[in-house]
């Protein structure tokens, strides 16, 4: 019987209602010697994209015995399922609409499983509209404690069932690679979805131009107190990254979500 | 001699300064195994009523012993009271202003009490405009650890003594029953004070209408995907609710607090 | 071997992002049996006077046994150093960028440190962008665990070594003193650098008058609930502070950070 110390909850509830603290409310009721870690709440409303995106590039920081508490469901109350994904010794539970979609590439044993209701723990849900406090919070609640999740689910063996998300796909061409602004921060740095990886075995050695509106860069900066006082560079995620010094990119360039962003590849001399 | 492990905090006081931070390490310091869940500090500044709302829907989810550390407190540094209120294993500490008149209403055991100061933990707060920190935050951390209430506080055996505040009403006819919107929440979900009871004693098995603005709905949806892309549904609190789908109801038809709602009841057919 | 059972974060991160939450994975990661608590990460983008203002007004208030993680860091990736400053049974860490000027005034005990980078703990950060996450947190981790600061650190007996910033200074003439809005709270609360003793080491028992934009002010309030519905008054860091009662003073009266605010001694009668 494992036993799960910490929840870590990502959510588009927000701060400002009362959402979040009922859930951990109803958590705390079921098992009061956990720890409860907020990724974010402010995902926006219903973006189960974002989400995806700040889970993959949160997960492998938190210690095993984590349970990730997934709620951006915008089809609480609908037939759609509740699923639940082992991988080693963490737990992912989310609405089955492609946040844990990620996790599917990846080659770690996993176990998957559906909620299945009513259950002995979770009689029935009290409102069809706030299903993070009547089934996930006590579902996270109840495993943690222990509880074996075959009592409350039914596994499921082909991991194609669970419904999937399309991000952004980079076009890869001879003389250019084309990708999207993916994901803007606090700080206006603007993320595409070209990854490190991707750049170099594109650029190589050679010389390169990323292009982004009326921006041409030549060089990859190496922090964000550029000579020029903006640049890209290659942030914590290990994804190209459009900054400004002690600026908001975002807004200084007129950046957005879904931007497009080349790289291309110049001949020398 | 009882004691509390978790305190819960709904306050006005933002994320953005440091007075929260600052109450919290004011409670550590005199509790330091305490769990302190955070249920909102974002009600709009000064308003009661929210903070009453939002506090009435969300305490009975936590577990007993828990002590709700409500500051919303427009009236800090004058004579206005500080309240300890114990309801079976939970207490509620609050100033005197009506935050928790909602729950006089409610046929449970209860005692309740007035702070009295100085006192032997209290000698004297430090400040006239942070409570939060001076008061209210080593009340509840003394509370917290098995201190009698009674060395710090005066008893009150009549419960009409202490402040109430004014709820809107529902006015209700032969034929309608008027409500209002009472809060919106980051989906922009718009909650009235008509409940799902007085709406089924009003409405039986007849046809009604619901209007709002120049919007007009005959029938209740059962979760936010509805085919017409909008609706009214009762919530998480059993309140009649309009939404729009994956969208913001507030926004899309202008709908404020306080915007009158009707329930019209139709003649068969 | 101290061990540390708080750590309180104070990081311009914001709660957006992922960013605080990977930060509290990597501690727990480290030390699951710590306690974290949010001081505030609403820190404005690259603010370091604003961080240095908040937490000098919060540690006081925090146990023995607090690590202070202050990540307000805009050279992160650069040469610029990690400081560990301990004093008595409290320990601060941040970038050596002037965060923590405002300790070096006070009398107390202290010993001070760089971090030696790599080192046993901390092989290499991951990446240039997120210290936060790559040094800073392991840091602020394995020092809770109680691992001697001297195997990560490297002492500095001159604290003149470490940066300092300028926060906004007092202009004292005989008949006036001049100050400035170097804080403007969520309540829109306008607050000074001129504190409660500077105040009456200058007003001692004569008239005076307070003079900000076009306001005269000839009397300390109370608290909020002024007559006149908006004043001046001492609050609870001690600073003087223009309020309007119920209301956002920074809104009503026009007022900004910077802001010039001036006490005039006036003649007897």
């Amino acid at each position: 019987m494992t036993k799960y110390k910490h929840i870590a909850l990502i959510t588009d509830f927000g701060l400002d209602d009362n959402f979040v603290g009922v859930i951990k409310g109803v958590i705390y009721n079921i098992n009061p010697n956990l720890n409860i870690i907020d990724i974010t709440h402010n995902i926006s409303p219903q973006n189960i994209i974002e989400a995806s995106f700040l889970l993959e590039n949160s997960y492998k920081y938190f210690p095993e015995g984590t349970i990730f508490l997934c709620v951006v469901d915008p089809g609480v109350g609908t037939e759609r399922k509740v699923i639940i994904l082992k991988q080693r010794k963490k737990i992912f539970i989310a609405p089955d609409n492609g946040i844990l979609s990620f996790l599917l590439h990846e080659h770690k044993t996993k176990e998957i499983y559906y909620l299945k209701l009513p259950n002995k723990y979770i009689p029935f849900p009290q409102s069809n509209t706030f299903h993070g406090r009547d089934i996930f919070a006590p579902l996270a609640g109840f495993i943690s404690k222990g509880i074996n999740i075959k009592k409350l689910c039914v596994p499921l063996n082909n991991l194609n069932k669970i419904k999937k998300i399309e991000f952004p796909s980079i076009i890869e061409k001879e003389t250019l690679i084309k990708g999207k602004i993916i994901y803007i921060d606090r700080f206006g740095n603007c993320i595409s979805n070209i990854s490190k990886e991707k750049f170099f075995n594109f650029v190589k050695n050679k010389k390169f131009c990323i292009k982004i509106k009326n921006l041409k860069i030549k060089k990859i900066s190496k922090n964000y107190q550029a000579k020029e006082k903006w640049g890209a560079l290659f942030n914590s995620f290990n994804l190209l990254e459009i900054f400004a010094t002690n600026k908001n990119a975002s807004k200084r360039f007129e950046i957005k979500i879904n931007q497009q962003i080349t790289v291309v590849s110049l001949p020398p001399g």
